[in-house]
């Protein structure tokens, strides 16, 4: 498959590639580093990328950002942080990676464990990641072409347990290879409008 | 108590009038009717709201505007009437609302089945219900001076079931009553965080 893999430079993302790359072409994008350089926050920065890939097997995303701080110090603009990139990046990467994948091509969105069993500071990225989940349910229903559509949530990485630690007590951090099998799951599988939890 | 009703010239904010009303002062907040006028979609209007209810015990969303239309003609500014008025405008009802909540006082949100189990055409109902979802999970970890945060979430409810039947179907249709009671919960008794399911 030729797959394009948003983000491929992040903690998550290096993991998929390395997991994708063994039998597939794997295209990175990312903000400034990768094949493609891509701000998803932007959707003109995703119409082009599309232009730039051509047509695609399948469109993995790991990439988003979102603010965290206490509820209290949350203002409006915190909140599109995690609206504009994770959410609603997400979502356009899939309206408009429409257009690009191939027949029964899929896409493989990311949030996390927060969307269920969110930590202190993390109103703004459980909203986000919540709305990606009901979004990936609700598309999945409407989807053409035999295209699929997936989000992976996992839980505390152990590439970056040692520096999230503090935030998540309690949590298990999740092997990197097991994270990687949720979007092998959901790219080779033929599973759609799945939630694939890898919370421990 | 003495609380505030938002939406409550809507479907189910006029059950939710009934059933609160019995036992507590409601005063109602509706875009063109009730004791006062608010548009949740603006902050502005929001401060204003409060500004004039003084004091409350409770305050209770049953509004929010979506966009219905299929996934392949929403468009950005499709979704964002959800993300402004369903979504942020309920997140704001609570972020402002802190300031007039007595301690011990809740917040109790509207989203609706189709955060979990979305039908056709529902991809920005979806997404602003499910971000409203993991936004109150999260919040209530942070909330101070007792105060609590619910979200009711009905499935197709009995007076709005004969105009909204073709897009659920095999819904059951949830009595007013019962759909009221998910309020009472909330608001009456002493959860925080929960979502609170009222399918059928």
């Amino acid at each position: 498959m030729k797959i394009l893999l948003v983000g491929g430079n992040g903690t998550i993302g290096k993991a998929v590639f390395k997991a994708l790359s063994k039998k597939h072409e794997v295209l990175v994008a990312g903000r400034n580093s990768g094949d493609f350089q891509v701000n998803i926050a932007n959707p003109e920065s995703i119409e082009k990328l599309y232009k730039n890939t051509g047509m695609l097997d399948a469109v993995v995303c790991t990439a988003g950002e979102t603010k965290w701080a206490p509820f209290s110090q949350m203002g409006i603009d915190d909140y599109l942080i995690g609206i504009k990139s994770k959410l609603m990046g997400q979502v356009n990467l899939v309206r408009l990676g429409v257009n690009v994948l191939n027949p029964g091509g899929s896409f493989t969105l990311t949030t996390g464990i927060l969307a269920e069993e969110p930590v202190a500071m993390t109103t703004g990225a459980a909203l986000a990641n919540g709305g990606v989940h009901s979004f990936v349910k609700a598309a999945a229903l409407e989807l053409t072409n035999g295209h699929r559509i997936n989000v992976v949530a996992p839980g505390l990485v152990e590439d970056s347990a040692e520096k999230f630690a503090d935030y998540f007590p309690g949590h298990d951090a999740v092997p990197m290879q097991k994270v990687a099998n949720g979007y092998l799951k959901s790219v080779e599988g033929k599973i759609t409008g799945q939630i694939i939890r890898i919370y421990g």
